[in-house]
Order: C-alpha cells, then structure tokens, then sequence
C-alpha cells in the first residue's frame, strides 16, 4: 500500500503550491489530523458559487461519515455527485515572533478531496453514525438509546471517498531575521488546546447520577 | 440600517433551509461571532471544483481581512472575482441526550458571502494586516516590529466584501423524546472552550523577559 492516500495525490488540485516543506501526502499524517480533529469544513459547488459547511464526521480507512437532516442541502449537493473538498485544522498554538511579519500559527489540517454517496441501507447508516458519535466521544455509542428504524429514515449519512489528500502542519518556536534577534520584544508560542469543562448534567437527570468516565477523559 | 448584512440576506445561497430557529440573520449577531473566532474557512470553486482553506482574518465593519503569500493559489483566485464562501464556527460543548439522535453540539457559525479584492497601496496593507493581528491577540501589534516596505510587497492582503451572511447556533442542555427521559442514561452538556497553557518562550529570548499581559488574558 501506498503511503500516500492516492497516486493521484500529486495532481494540480492536492499539490502543494506554497511551503511544501510543511506539507505532507503520507497516509498516515493524514489519518493522524483526520483523527485528532472532529469538525470538519465541507466545500461544494453550485453553479460556481462555493459553500462551506461545518460539520462532524468519522473516518473509517479512506472514508469519512458525514450526517444530518434528510432535507439538508449539502447532503444532496454531494449525492448527486458533486466534487467536494473537506478540510479539517487544528489549532496548537499562536506562534510570536520579533517582526509582525513572522508571526505565525501552529496547526496541524488536512485538505481532501472526493464524492460523496449516500448510504441508502439503515444497517450501514447505523455503522457510520457510530463511527462518527465514536470518533467524537469514545464510548458514547454504547450509552444510548440506539436509533430507531424511523430516525435512521430521517437521518441522511454520505460515505465520502478521499481520492485525494494532503497534510500540511507547522510547529515549534518563531523564526525571525537574524538582525531581528536583538529586539527587545518577547518571541514564543502560546500553545492552544481544546478543553473540556465540567460537565453540566441535564436539570432532569436522576439524582445521583454521575457523569461518565469518557467524558472526563474527553480530549480532542 | 438594516440589521441584517444585506437586503439580499434571503436569497436562495443564504436562506436558512434548515432549523431557522437556530438561525439569524442579525447583524449584531453575525459580527459578534465572527468577532469571537479567528479561524475562517474560505471556499471558493475552481471550473467546478471546490476548495477550503483554512485562514486568519480581521473584521472590520463588512469587511473581512485575509492575507497570505503573494504566490497563494487561493488569494489569485479571489482576486480575479471569484465568489467567495466564508464560514467561522465555534465549537461550545457537546449535546449528550439519552438517544443517540438527539445528540449535537453547541455552537456558533456564521456562513458569509461576497466576493474579495487585493488591496494594492502598501498603507492599506498595513493596516488591514494590523487589524488581522489585533484580532488574534489585541495588543500584540504595537509590540512587534512592523513590516518593511518589502515585507509587505511580498504579503497579499484580501479585503473581501460580505454581501449576504447569516449566522446558526445552539445551546442549551439536550431535548430528549419525552418517552426517553425516564432512561438511565447520563443527558447534560460537556462544555468546550479554546484555552491558551503557560507560554513558552523562544530559546533566543533575552532572560529575565516575562511574557506579555496579552498572552495571560488570551481568550478566544
């Protein structure tokens, strides 16, 4: 197997035009950012006007779940074979340097392009929302109620196939001009990091019950 | 004026087609949120296929700031009329309910339309640039050396235009079928927020020099 999601990974479209030396096609990098993130950024065409759309989503190989309401736009846009593209970027930290032209962000995003399709059968649509609900909060799936046969009905879930892929990241402290080193303004990174808060239990819970374990170990 | 961003706010590209009760067209709204993120999606098509790139941005009355490389594909593209789709997004808690559909997020979006331009005078550069700065971290700009006359040749700066926004949120504890209620299962909200840790000083950094006040009240 291919270390890159696609031979056609170096295309027009994937290839890295700016900073190749942050950028990376290996498969794993890719799945590692697909992984650590959980929102993702939909793009799709109609009739030359772009739309992005943020949503949740799982990834499963080199396909990635994608849900929401049977009437919403976007899913019918992609499943009537539109080219979509998905990004997803983290955030790790504000990076400072001496000169307002060096500064920067660290992050870590995969772009990804491909067709969507949606699942037409309730066993695989069952599937991919628990991969997409797993890949949020581990151990959730197994909690609740499970979708009825009814909900799945209303419930439209694309399997998106990454044809194309790339990563591209950036990390550690600034980079200034040498003759900026000498300024006496403060250079680092203030890293950032998504966390969880304590939990607000629901005001109709029953008394007494805790919240679980997966969600004091949340961390994306 | 109006409180909506445009009188076209409406129209088919922006119309909330789905959960419009979680929809607003609101100015005050649409700047607030967009005002709280920092990370902008960006999609624009090329002959049809869709492409999202993440980016800093400014905001500045309808205006939203971009910058990035002279050599960008994406600000080329924007610059010669491409419509623009912009989306920021933030991500509040996740929504736990007793069923596994009725699980979501808490969040703020606003999805914005219009088209961008290269600013040419290197003034407007600068100032636009400064205003993407102090929209990332207020305070940070009069610090930092500002960018030479050839820094900025080799910095594009997009000035994009909002026609049409509209913005889309929840919050709130789950809303569970009445029949679920009675279920053992924990239901609440996990809240999420984007935190800055300690700063880390760059390995160059004259000792004895203490991070700046605006890295400690860092809150996005």
């Amino acid at each position: 197997m291919s270390d890159t999601i696609s031979a056609k990974a170096a295309s027009a479209r994937s290839r890295l035009r700016r900073l190749p030396q942050r950028g990376s096609h290996e498969r794993e990098t890719i799945y590692a950012i697909l992984d650590a993130a959980f929102l993702a950024h939909v793009g799709f065409c109609v009739e030359g006007q772009p739309f992005v759309i943020p949503t949740l989503y799982g990834r499963e190989e080199d396909l990635l779940y994608l849900h929401g309401s049977a009437a919403s736009r976007m899913l019918d846009t992609l499943d009537a074979g539109a080219p979509a593209c998905v990004n997803a970027t983290l955030v790790d930290g504000l990076v400072l340097a001496r000169s307002a032209f060096h500064h920067s962000i660290n992050y870590r995003s995969v772009v990804a392009f491909g067709r969507a399709r949606k699942l037409a059968e309730a066993e695989r649509k069952a599937h991919a929302l628990r991969v997409i609900s797993e890949h949020l909060l581990a151990g959730r799936w197994a909690d609740a109620r499970p979708p009825s046969a009814q909900e799945l009905k209303a419930t439209s879930v694309l399997e998106f196939t990454i044809e194309e892929a790339s990563a591209k990241m950036r990390s550690g402290p600034p980079v200034d001009d040498e003759e900026d080193y000498a300024l006496p303004v403060w250079a680092g990174v203030l890293p950032l990091e998504l966390r969880a808060r304590t939990p607000e239990p629901d005001t109709r819970l029953a008394a007494g019950m805790a919240p679980p374990r997966y969600l004091l170990e949340f961390k994306k």
